[in-house]
């Protein structure tokens, strides 16, 4: 099979050259992200409860999770939630194979349930939040097969395109860490910290300000003395954390919006925002790798909550990340790859239209001397596509 | 103060002795039971709520929960539910008091959740159901108060009326007492009996006859033997309690729709219907005294979900039924009591516009001989009201 | 054929000749109507498409809608819906037959909207209003089949029983008189009347108090003279009308809540309670025959909504006044009739485990002079059972 | 005051110069634009409310209006929709201002049902389409205002960007003019054509490929005969538009799907997908300008429903392509211009952060000859930032 991958020059400075850069990561219990999280947590869950039951995977898509904020009454030392959240898990899934019932409903809101115990540990389930189902029964004529029987490649379910891009910069690569670090080793020392975490970076020459909006948890906070200690902290860690990662000047605001004269900070019962007012919805937030990048191509697609094994919208978005990072892992040289694949309805999904790697290289480096690595590499990433939908089912792959 | 109480003659013969008898209870796990269930529960948390933030409660009823039924797929050994039951919580509510915010949705979901848990314990909360609030706020000057500070009888709310009897005929007895029977000690030693078991009672002359529908549960049944055996148990159960209660002939049958040939069972998942089919709604089930008794006037009020406090329609049926109960217990010569409350809207609940105590003597007693110790019992009770009140918010009196 | 028909002596009082009478009828505007109203449309429609898509009624019953009231500004000469009532029509109906898709939820919505903007019109549809659906596939085998091909009469589908009554008494003639002529004579001449009329008529001795509790509609009403104009309008109406079916004293009080002093009076923007705050269920409020009667036995089933092929619950209630009316009708000499209709399983309808007419005869006139016209008249009412069917799907039977 | 505006040379080739370009837009009656358009409409009819009632435009958002595929059964000639779609308008709204009740929630539905009835013609509104509404209260002390007596300029409520670029590419042209022509002129003569029109444009160096999937009404189609004349209709219709905006190679595909051979093709009830399947959702389609251009810069923003006083998301999206197209308009040698706003939360909206416009300037213009006309009409555009708000609330630009 002859696929066709062109590798070229990319026709700017890479992003780390430029004079502005903006990058954006909502952190995981961010509204956008919750829905990004339901929805792709359902999806891995059904892909899963069709492959125990009939041995493939059947047609759904479930990408449209739609969140509607609570009240909150937050208060030093713990508040309370007023008005639960609703969130309801919008899509389609097949509700009947060769006879046999599926519980689809039940598995997505048991999927549901089971990822916000763990994201949202604050939030309480059934009280807190309400969680509805409407998944409607998808054209049985598209049921998608994938399975252990099926050896071949899917088709591609349609004409849609896939970005990606490596290596990070330094702008993204400390918003990115940061939303991470905060929510994981940070957060197991301060329980005060919630999930709801925003970082903006901005950088302007050689100057990198980063903006965080950090939700904190009132039953950890005792006032306002503590709540500022909580702010210094996380103030702290994002400042020592970024210069690790540049030499750049750094400076850090966290939550800027606070007027503690008013008495107004960002105290919250449940460590989201989606507590009290703010709305949320799936592919609204962070795109396939994480990030919001307004100076890079950009997929308009949402990848969480979409099939992983024909929909052309999730597949190109992770494969085209995955192969910028694989090339620029095994290639030196590269100062700024673009990985782009243009599908074509109704084709295998390992022969994209057009498979499309643009390249910045480093000082003193000529493209010719590294295409054919280049071609190789993006090569053989195609020919592994299907991995790709075994690690979005095994939930290796991060998808928001 | 004078109270408007009658004593006269019921003309008519005691329910005991005529000649057609038919009398129903709906199990706690029936459809509509569920939803008054979890009405009063909610009902009661908000009482419960108001009294510890505000010291008296405000304004709400909670009397319209609506059930839609699921479907499920039974088997023996254990099936599963496939869409899960959804159930609204319906009401008004106030939701704001001297500028505090009451948290009435978050109680009433963790009154719904802790009642249903409680009672129908094979149905997972928030995956085999699903349950959604909408309390509107209720008009602010309709605010009703009461607590410690607050001495004063309530003001009816409405022109009602309750009424209530005693004492129970044998087949009363026998329906009731089988229902709890099956849903306490029996179901302690069979779990395979699920909480939906619908009882009628049919009485021709002196023959008895029991109909009962007892939804299983079919993780605790193997196959159709173990089943035919779990459905004799209940038969026999039933009959040893109906002949306890009674010389008259008993008979009993158990799950008559069923056919052994189809392989058509009423075997459940959850134990109850409202898994597969059938809807349920506040007030659509049992009176306020647990039955179904078309052979003496009934009240179309719904009495769970009502606020206790100035609702006559909830009041005078739970405080009739006492009446009717403490006048049997303590005056003999009683064949058949009926108590009906008239209220007057905007007068005091204890002075009601007129109540009537109708007597079917025994044999040998004259109505003059007990006319004055009935109407003493009925006037304390009376005086009492607000007992009731406060044992409806305590959970220690049953509204359906 | 040998029916199992009883005629005997009713053992009580006519209740024309009881010392107390209570007799209720909540107006087609009331929010419980509403809800009957839309739930038997919603029926109609369904048995209507049934019959035109595929010649017989499939299985369904509609008898579960919710009501969840709204909030409004009314105000003299026009007020608005602020916050839209939200109406659940909830059920089961069969969506699939031989491989032909049925259109159920539009259907459902179309007659629920047609419905509503002919009772209620000053409620607009979709913006005052949502009307939402949740219809659930009946399981399969249940499918019932009405149709032309069909000449046998179908089978009970449950152990259940109905009762009417005939002839009216004075105060029930008025009570559902005047809610009648309220709301199309008077209406058609007063359209400041909403259609949430709800009329209760109490009687003790010989005399008849009726308390009229009239919705009025906001943009027909300039001010609070002309309020208390409309006030005085219906009670001088309703005066007039119960005064020519009685020789008993008549007082009428209506809108008896208002307090002029505070402005505050039963003023509304579309003629409903329902508007602001008054929540409604099907099968809460008048039973078949169009009131609530305390004083005799009444069947707790919801007429409204069910399917009137085999549904026993609503068929018997039925048919069992029409039996009463007709025998009213034709025999000379009955003072009060009750028929008791009970119901077996699997048997077909018009054979009734037992039919029961309990007679009081008017003064001179023995019972067994007219047991064999009776009996005759009910042998007959019931071989026609299957025309109450035809009826009802042509909506020329009221049912609350 | 000294606004931060900044001219440089863009870093790249302009877009219509790259080899590879890629251009969509989905039509108004795509699933995702229906949720943008109602989503707008309801923004729109709440700030004119809001003008009306109290002088200024109040708190609010409702940019996440969630619709649910319906299920539907075309056929030639006609056929019906099956299951409704649904549509849940989300966002905040302030409810009460000065004690003054607002009708928030019915004027919003209004505005839904008003856009819908104009955009979607043969989608009934309250049968074929159920529109529920959850709004939410804002948070009192975020209330922005608006109006005739607010004379200063109001300040950002995030830190944000927007972007914006013009002069449109051929191939953006032909995209954007495309869909606007068939929806429109090419519509009143085709009423066959519904409005749920998806053009994807795909240059490769000097040849053009336009995608177009067209939902055809099946009441207007009389056979595959007729739908096929339908197809070849909008092709050649599409081929000649195209044609006349460039001299590349142009070819144009309908319905590439269809399969004729398997009845396969895309003929519906309503003219969108949205009736069969096709779930949509806010600002998860076309960008500010009613493009998706993944060649460019991107803003994550969704534009539809915000609110157009100080929501910066909308604000800058709009006013950045606004200005692009005023330098265009009035500076010439500008072969590519982009736009980027940046806010600074609490500042004022006239005052961005930065204000960047970027230029690729034709063969033989030097930046240095332009930078000042630039300069000033941004500068000028800045200053005249309301007046996107009142564009907004008139309806006069388009979100989408």
């Amino acid at each position: 099979m002859d696929r066709n991958i062109q590798v070229s020059r990319l026709d700017r400075q890479a992003v780390e050259d430029q004079e502005v850069e903006i990058v954006e990561r909502k952190g995981i219990g961010h509204p956008d992200s919750i829905c990004d999280g339901v929805a792709e947590s359902v999806s891995r869950a059904l892909s899963q409860l069709y492959l125990d039951r009939v041995g493939k995977v059947l047609h759904y898509n479930t990408d449209e999770t739609q969140l509607v904020a609570g009240r909150a009454a937050p208060a030093y030392g713990g508040g309370e939630v007023v008005e639960p959240i609703y969130l309801l898990i919008v899509g389609r899934a097949t509700k009947q194979y060769d006879g046999q019932q599926l519980p689809v409903d039940s598995t997505a809101l048991a999927a549901a349930r089971d990822y916000l115990t763990e994201a949202i540990p604050e939030l309480e389930y059934g009280t807190d939040v309400i969680v509805d189902v409407k998944l409607g029964e998808g054209s049985g004529d598209l049921q998608d097969v994938f399975g252990e029987e099926t050896q071949q490649v899917p088709m591609a379910n349609d004409t849609s395109f896939g970005v990606g891009h490596a290596p990070l910069t330094e702008t993204e690569t400390i918003v990115s860490e940061a939303e991470r670090e905060l929510n994981t080793t940070y957060h197991d020392e301060h329980p005060e910290l919630g999930p709801d975490v925003k970082i903006m970076g901005k950088r302007e020459g050689d100057r990198i300000d980063i903006t965080v909006a950090a939700a904190m948890v009132d039953r950890h906070v005792d006032g306002l003395d503590d709540y500022d200690d909580a702010v210094s902290d996380v103030r702290e860690f994002v400042t020592e954390l970024a210069e690790s990662h540049t030499d750049r000047a750094v400076s850090v605001d966290v939550n800027t919006a606070d007027d503690y004269d008013e008495g107004s900070v960002y105290l919250t019962v449940t460590g989201t925002s989606a507590e009290q007012g703010d709305d949320g919805s799936v592919g609204r937030g962070n795109r396939a790798n994480g990030l919001i990048t307004p100076n890079r191509p950009m997929s308009m697609e949402a990848t969480s909550g979409k099939n992983p094994v024909n929909h052309i919208g999730k597949i190109y978005n992770l494969l085209s990340t995955r192969i910028a990072e694989s090339v620029t892992d095994e290639v030196d040289g590269i100062r700024d790859l673009q990985v782009r694949l243009l599908s074509q309805i109704g084709r295998p999904i390992d022969e994209p239209h057009v498979a499309d790697a643009q390249i910045v290289t480093t000082d003193g480096v000529d493209l010719a001397d590294i295409e054919d690595d280049v071609l190789a590499i993006v090569d053989e990433e195609l020919a592994d596509v299907t991995d790709i939908t075994r690690s979005v089912i095994d939930g290796d792959v991060s998808t928001f």
